[in-house]
Parts: structure tokens; sequence; C-alpha cells
């Protein structure tokens, strides 16, 4: 497979190489991804994005999440256009969007009896744990083995820097299991603080899993059971299944949820909601951050939580993500090449049978991304409310492909 | 004292009550702050900001750090809305500026062998501290008693939901006291990992104090001896003393610097620049965030720096300081009222003497405040290239008020 980075991706990389350790960190480091793949990205409009070499793509990322309405969506924009031009930048105290954002979200969640913001989804995170531990004055908190909740200290998942202390009072579970969540509640003994749960199971390369109505019922019933606060992290998927969070999908309700990603539609932001029991205890924590008061973000997700009502965003996004699914499995079956196809339709994991290398979803996603068609191989994906049949479609053609490249190879 | 917040200012405080834990979080919370001053603002254009209820101030807080040109400055706005007429919000990737931000960093901060990008000041020094323990394979990291380093379990002011084991690895120091650096060092004995500092002393409602050559010397002495991490807490002074870092001031250059704030005008972006021998580290932890590859406040964060080199934005702030001390000097002189005028002129922090209980800044900001000019009683405070002579000469005109509204009251 040529390399199809150009040259200006090239150039940048190797003037990264020099001034950033690795040159780049994190999860948009795209060593991570098959060889091939941009690193360096210049703009998006829709369901499109465009590499530094002017190379389109119909984006399955979204930015990783971030971008639900679509790139440079045009009434997020407007609003935020508005704000800059008014000079509400980064001011002394709060705009008026802060208030307007937590009624939305008090309105529109009915787990949430208030609201407070952030910058990151591991901000939302720690700070939920950090409440939960505050008001339940223990110390123990369950999560699930291989979840992802964040970056900081307490939950980052290399161990370079780390220290035993930071994971001290974490107790693992298994998703989806009631009988080791059972367990890690008894082994929390009389100090457990939090459940924390993933609105799915979207592990890292591996088949995602909805929550099933017995684990999400026994995880309420526990943490109820025990004074423990649930806790569900809904960075990843917020705005995406329920527009009331993911757990409405179950019928289960949180104590304290935290958001970010999509509420804003790529401004910068994250939220935490909680129930009035842990109101008093977010008086007493003390989380800040420098831009957290900005009112331009808090605009932006009052705009995008409202237009994700007004058009039914969600509905759309899980048409257009059984649409591709469906496709996508039929191509499987034709060309007899075993596909799973897990999680929510909007949010798709692709993981190929007998690949645990990844050879097939690499071989399979670079085929793809030749053909204009940006896919991710070992990571969930994100359809947003600006793909359209049309371009579903599209990706089909270049995924057709991919079966092909696949059944010359491994057929 | 009348309040002075308006009607809209009560409104919104009165509907955040109901869905706001406090009705705010964090540090911009009001009732921190003298009765009457406002909670929300709309708006700011250069050294001014107007709340809510449309009234004006000059503004000496500077959204607490983070405008450094300006509110609204035209050429970061300028560059700001190129890029998002572009689409480059938040894509699968980061873009060009990430590249020449982190060579321009690089080439103006003389410590700086290359950078990497976060959202909060608290990420910033969360990194550094996580990087000395996986270059140094130790744990124990020496903090001075009262500083500041942000809002993440290890280092958040408040009690509240921390635990014990959060700070498990932390030594305390006395800031500018060599001989209690020292023996921390000397009780993490084998396994020290990281001295931090702040860029200078301004630990909340305290005379503040500059490093000490001697000081600064002993400490870099000491990490160097030990194998250690010297880790510059730059956050919040960075890009306001030193265009190249604080320390360069005392001739001191750190093997880590944590940075925000000012860095791009009030875009939010955080860096964390470092030696060579953390960079294999840097490669090693895992460290992200769901916007941290925005190009849009990298961008700024070019165009501040470039900017803040081209009119020498650090000497002018200086200049500005000194001219609003003098000025404050004087008149304390003049009334008798004991004034403490601390730290950088263009970041002084106003206490009064025999005034534990600050009644008496109270008392003088309300008074400057009424007259039109936003002062803190109990934090330091910000002057900003857009300071002109001409708006401290008027500021000083509410603090010949104030000095009257306390000789009055005190004198």
């Amino acid at each position: 497979m040529a390399m199809q980075s150009g040259s200006v991706d090239l150039e940048l990389r190797e003037r990264a190489a020099k001034v950033v350790p690795g040159g780049i960190w994190g999860h948009q480091n795209a060593d991570r991804l098959p060889a091939g793949y941009p690193q360096f990205f210049a703009r998006g409009k829709g369901c499109r994005v465009w590499d530094v070499d002017d190379r389109e793509y119909i984006d399955f990322m979204c930015a990783w999440g971030p971008i639900v309405l679509g790139h440079a969506d045009l009434d997020v924009n407007r609003i935020v256009d508005e704000w800059r031009a008014m000079g509400a930048d980064c001011l002394d105290g709060p705009g008026k969007p802060m208030v307007e954002l937590a009624e939305l979200l008090v309105e529109t969640v009915p787990s949430a009896d208030w609201a407070l913001f952030a910058k990151n989804g591991t901000d939302a995170t720690s700070i939920c744990v950090t409440l939960a531990r505050a008001e339940t004055a223990k110390r123990k908190v369950l999560v699930a083995r291989g979840a992802y909740h964040g970056a900081a200290m307490w939950c980052t998942p290399s161990p370079a820097g780390i220290v035993a202390d930071d994971r001290a009072h974490l107790v693992q579970y298994d998703y989806n299991d009631e009988a080791s969540l059972e367990a890690a509640v008894e082994a929390a003994g009389g100090d457990l603080a939090a459940i924390l749960v993933s609105a799915f199971r979207h592990d890292h390369a591996r088949d995602q899993e909805m929550p099933t109505r017995t684990f999400a019922n026994a995880a309420r019933a526990l943490a109820t059971r025990k004074g423990a606060a649930l806790i569900v992290d809904d960075v990843r998927a917020g705005f995406r299944i329920n527009i009331g969070g993911s757990w409405e999908e179950v019928g289960v309700r949180a104590d304290l949820s935290a958001w970010s990603k999509a509420i804003a539609n790529g401004q910068p932001l994250a939220a935490v909601t909680g129930s009035d029991r842990f109101r008093e205890a977010a008086i007493r924590i003390f989380t800040t951050g420098s831009f957290w008061y900005s009112p331009i973000p808090m605009a932006a997700a009052v705009a995008t939580i409202t237009k994700l009502k007004d058009i039914d965003g969600i509905a759309h996004m899980r048409a257009m993500g059984e649409r591709f699914r469906a496709g996508m499995l039929e191509q499987s079956a034709r060309h007899g090449i075993g596909l799973r196809h897990t999680g929510p339709a909007s949010m798709p994991m692709m993981l190929f049978d007998d690949d645990s290398n990844f050879e097939k979803g690499s071989l399979f996603c670079q085929t793809t991304l030749t053909a204009g068609v940006f896919l991710h191989p070992t990571h969930n994906m994100f359809i947003s409310c600006a793909h359209q049949a049309a371009d579903i479609d599209l990706a089909l053609e270049a995924t057709e492909k991919g079966f092909k490249a696949l059944a010359s190879r491994y057929g």
C-alpha cells in the first residue's frame, strides 16, 4: 500500500517531529492509524473534511465525537459569530448563556437538577468522582475493566508517570456483568462512593455492547442501596443516543452525569449534571479553569442542543447509521468476509473476524481512505446530522472496494 | 454600601441559583468579591469590560489573566476569523498552527526543546508532574505551602471530595526559603521526582514575592543534583513577565514549564514545554482531550505571542503597572492609609495595612467599582497591553476616591 500522505502533511510531520514529542501526543496521533492516513487537517464542512493536501473525505470520525451537527454548522456558527462580534470572549465572569444552558440541560435531561461547566471530558468525569466522594464521605469508585474515562492521573490508560496511589480506591468490575459488579460492591465494603459506568461499552478495539437493562438496573439498585452515586460517563455518547442522556434508553437515571464532546458541536465545553442530593457537595468542592466561563461555547451548546431537538437529529443519525450498517453487512455477507458492526448504529465499531492484529481492518480502511472515506479500524466511529443518504451511499461504494480488497487477499 | 448589581445581573443570579449549585462554581464566583460586584458580563473591548447591565469598567482583572493584548484584540480576532471562515473548527487531527506554535515556543522560550498543548492550566501542571514521574521513576513532588497549581485532585485547594492518597507524594516547602526547600528534598529521600515552583509567589490574599536569585538557584541546583525535574508553573505569569519564561528574569531555566492563561489572549489553550531529557517521557505518557487539537486557539496563540514580541507588550504592561503603582503609593502616603502593592507591577496585589479581614480592601474596591474601575481586593490583578496611560490616570482618579473613603472611615 503506497503512503497516501501528501507533501504538506509530510513536511508538517517532519517539522513537528523536531518540536513536539513523537510529532504529536494523544488520541489524534496518526501513528495509531494504518499507514497512509493524514496527520494534519485543513478544514471541514458538513460531513466532509479536507486534509492539508486538500484531499476530501467523507468523515466518519467527526473530530472523534465533537461534531454532531456537521462541521462548520451554519446555525451554530451564526451564534458564535454574534457573540464574538459583541466582544464576549473571555471576561471577568460568565455571561447569560451559562444560565440559559444550565436551564436547557435541566429541562432536557430528566436526571439533572443542576449543571456546571468545564472544558474537557476528563474534567467532567473527575468532577463527578470528586462530588461523589464529597457527598458520601466514602472513597471507593467502581470502574469497568477497559473503560476509558479520560486522561487524568486517576484514569489515563498509560501507566507512565502514574503512581499506585492515584488508583488506590478504584475497584474494577466487568461491564454488563451484574455478578462482577456485586463482587466489586462487596469489595468496596463500607467505603463505596460511586459506581462509574460508560453510557455503553465502547472500549478500544473490541466489540461494543449496549448496557443491558438487567445490568443498568443492578447498577442503580446497588448504588441506591449503598448510598453511593451512580455516575454515567456520557462524554462520548451524550447527545447522540438520547437527548435526555444515554441511559434514558434503559430507563435508568444517574445521580451524576459527565458530558462533553458533542455538547457544543466542536466548541470546547464539558458539563456535569446532577441530582439535588449532590448540589451542596458541588458548592463545597473547588473546580475551575481559566476559560471555563467564556460565554461562546455555552451559547454554541444552547444552539447545538436546540437544533438537535428541532430537527430530531438523533433519529436522523440513527437512520443514517442503520443505512451504513445494513449496507456494510450486506457487502460482508456477499463477499464472505466476516464483519462485526457493533454498538449504536450512529457510533459504530467495525471489526473483522479472525483479525486479532487488525491487518484486515487496516487494509480495509486504507482502501476506503484512498476512495475518499475516513473510517477507523479500531475505534468507534461517529455519524453526524450532516450525513445524508447520498453520503452514506457514496461511502458504501468505498466500503465495497474495501471488501473487494479483503476478498482478494483473504477470500 | 448600596448593592451595585443591576437588574439583569440580579435576574440572572436568581435564575442561576436554581440550576447551578450556589449559582456558580470556581474562581469567578462574585460571592468571593465585596457586595455590589456584578456576576455576569456582556462584553469587552481593549481594557474595558461591560457587565450585563451595560455598566462599563476599566478592567484590572483581564478575565483573571487570559486577556494580555486587550479584550477582542483586532489582530488576534482577524486570525481567529480567518481560520473560522475556512471551517477549521475541530477536525480529525491538528492543523498547521500546532507546528507553527510549537516552533514559535521553542524559538521564544530558551528552556524549551519541545511543546505540547492542552486546554486548562491544570492540564499543563498535571502533565508536568506526570512527565517528571515518568522520566525519573520517582514519586515525590515538592510544592510550596499555599501555592495554587490548579484544581485537579492532586492540587485543588478545597479538601472536599479529595482523598489523602491524591496528595500522598507531595512534600511542602516555603517559597523563597532555601532551608525549607533543602529540608523537603531531604524528606523526599531517594524518591524525588520534581520541585514545582510558581513563577513568583502569588498566593491568595497575601503579599506577593518575586523569586530571589538565591532561591531560584537553589531550586535549580537541588533538582539537578537529585536528578529531579525543576517545574516552573508559569500558567498565571507566562507572557507577562518575560517572553522567554518568567524565570529568565532570575537566570534559571526549568526542565518543564506549564503555560496557559495569556498564551492566546483568551482562546482556550494550555501548553507544556520541556527539555530534551523529558521528550521520551512525553511520548510514553497518555494525555489528551477532545478539543486539544483545534487549530484556532493555536493560531490565536501564534498571533498573540508574535504581537507581544512586535510591540514589546511586556515592557508596555510593566510601564503601565509602574504608573499605576506609583500613583497608588503616592495616594496612600498622602492619605496616610498604609498600602502594600506587591509583585510584578503588571500583576499587582493590593493589600492594606491592618486589614486582616479585608474590610478596607472591600470598601476601597466597592468605591472604585462605583467609579468604573474593576479591581480585586484579595487576588493579584492583571494589566494588559490595551491599558494606556490615560486609562491608568482615569483609574487613579477612582483610587483617589477609594483612599478618600478609607481616610474618611479609618483615617
